[in-house]
């Protein structure tokens, strides 16, 4: 039977969240292109337009901010069974236990059912960094650093993992990261999202199904893989012959490579863009060997039209994280707590037109087989 | 454009697993008919035919079973999980914060890796028992029945739910409804597990995704609603007329229709004939009422044969688990409790011939949206 495996190219739903132009290597959300939030948008801003549909006004967007920052703090019970995780277990393994945990936050019944949907969106994406940052410390076994209510959602995410408030420009890299991670159209997880919650289960059953999705190293660890290559690498000067071993091998060098976009992926431009920045101010020991790596793909590729393969969003970012001092471990959590506003959207839009996901198998088993009886097996 | 809302009839993958055979009436197992699991085998005989894909030896099945009722014991750290959760958090919830929270249980080195991934399965499926029960006596505040090993799957559940060894003819009635639910093709939280598998996240994070779709009553609360429905109805000697009402309002009747039976549900036809069975020995408030509820449907959907709507699985099996004194809210715990079996065995074979799930997005939203500066706005 013809069928398309992984449902590639396979239409599962509409959408006015975000669209992939992959032929033109743009992306924009709900019409804005990523490279104009970039700029001038900010995560909480950004998160309130996927949410709401429209940009705030600045009385909007205060509260906005203010509601984010008030719904920061995780119950005291979720402290608690985070304490009871060992901490050897993966972190995304411990985001979707916290998240799965939450019970609704309890909501104004004066709200209509859209406005209680968008509130527990928010105590869901406000909590994502305090949990994705306690479940850091956890790991190290450091104490958690309390959430303050006066920084941005990026900002505070730096204190709460370092302890330390970071500097306005390190804050605002980060928030741009933030933006640029935010919504995706159907990817695994986001697509999760909408298969769990198109059954009517909860907002924060759904998200904690869409966070298995991300857990897996070949959606969300794909950034933590292009270091340890770097890492393998070693130096820079052994950087051009690493690379045209493994083409030559036919080997996968991480980084590169889409299943939607056949141009350069716009999120990487701006990354690469602030990574160097960065670099500017103080070194990073991935820098060079990744600047490398990345010339010589573009220049053997591009020998072949139909090879010609860009780099990707993860290709810069996980050099980025770590020139912000974040840990490797900690990647695929950050791109949670981006990516959960972009789930939240997803959720809501998936109510307001509902079909339960039920796909067809092909079954290829045998039509009938005999139950033999034990005693004669 | 053109597209299959909630993907209805579009193929996403192949399964060896069991096929639907809704035109006649037919579920079968890797070719075996549910009618003859049903009469002849056991849960765990079963839940080793999916995951190996044949029938074991009796020694094999006596290894089987001591390995299941060895991993029946929950980690410390998991029921002092548990100890936090709210009472009054949504017993699903509790499933899946569980079962995420598991960290995988060691496997032994010299075994490949679809063994490990099967050792891995059999703790999950083992440990799922003790989890619906531990959760629903958490809720009723009740002290936790530690599991035996010298019973089935089934009957051990019950003992766990209520501190009592039930009868075995009881024990062999749970058995029963656990074999009929153990799969169902790519119903939308198998789906999900294949969807977060292939991203290679883990079995334990992957069946946490799974009972999230689960949780949600399009999906797993159908039983429940039968019965509610069956309150609201009050008395036998009302329901003809509430159903002829319904009709008239064209409104839902629980427990009626399926996107893919055409005719009876086979596992309805076996539930049914259990649940005659236990109410000759002892009297069921909602049998009565439900079987009216049942013939008046049938009698006036006749009458129009394109609105021929058969009962579907769920119609009994509620009244059913209400004979054998389950709460209502633990319906959905115990749809899990078979279900996990199936859902490992797809995690499995999806992983035999794995492609990332990344369907297409349908975009609805606007080409192009200005970005008014906040201060214009």
């Amino acid at each position: 039977m013809e069928y398309s495996k992984g449902l590639a190219g396979v239409v599962a739903g509409e959408t006015v969240v975000s669209q992939v132009q992959g032929d033109v290597g743009k992306l924009i959300y709900k019409g804005i292109s990523i490279d104009t939030l970039a700029s001038q948008s900010t995560f909480e801003e950004s998160t309130y337009h996927a949410l709401y549909g429209v940009l705030p006004t600045q009385a909007q967007l205060s509260v906005f901010r203010a509601t984010m920052a008030a719904n920061r703090a995780l119950p005291v019970y979720i402290v608690e069974i985070l304490k009871n995780l060992p901490k050897t277990m993966h972190p995304m393994g411990i985001l979707q236990t916290l998240v799965s945990s939450l019970t609704g936050a309890s909501t104004s019944a004066s709200l209509s059912q859209v406005e209680q949907n968008i509130e527990q969106s928010i105590s869901i994406i406000a909590k994502m960094g305090t949990m994705a940052a306690y479940a850091s410390r956890h790991r190290k076994g450091l104490p958690f650093v309390e959430p303050k209510t006066d920084l941005s959602h990026a900002g505070n995410f730096l204190y709460m993992l370092s302890g330390v408030v970071p500097s306005a420009e390190m804050a605002r890299i980060f928030d741009v990261a933030l933006i640029l991670h935010l919504d995706h159209d159907f990817n695994a997880s986001t697509f999760t999202a909408r298969v769990t919650s198109s059954t009517q289960a909860s907002l924060n059953i759904s998200i904690a199904s869409a966070i298995g999705s991300l857990a897996g190293p070949l959606h969300g660890g794909a950034n933590e893989k292009v270091l340890q290559m770097a890492d393998e690498i070693g130096e820079s000067s052994k950087a051009k012959q690493w690379v045209l071993d493994a083409l030559a091998k036919k080997a996968k060098v991480n980084g590169f490579g889409h299943r939607v976009y056949k141009t350069m992926d716009p999120r990487a431009v701006i990354l690469k863009g602030m990574l160097d920045t960065v670099v500017s101010a103080k070194p990073n020991k991935y820098y060079d060997i990744l600047n490398i790596v990345h010339d010589t793909m573009i220049a053997e590729l591009g020998k072949t039209s139909k090879d010609y393969i860009w780099p990707n969003v993860d290709f810069w970012s996980g050099a980025l994280y770590n020139s912000l001092e974040i840990d490797t471990l900690d990647f695929t959590p950050i791109f949670t707590v981006s990516r959960v506003s972009g789930w939240c959207a997803h959720i809501l839009e998936q109510w307001q037109d509902n079909r339960i996901f039920r796909p067809a198998a092909f079954y290829i088993g045998p039509d009938s087989a005999e139950y033999i009886p034990i005693t004669a097996r």
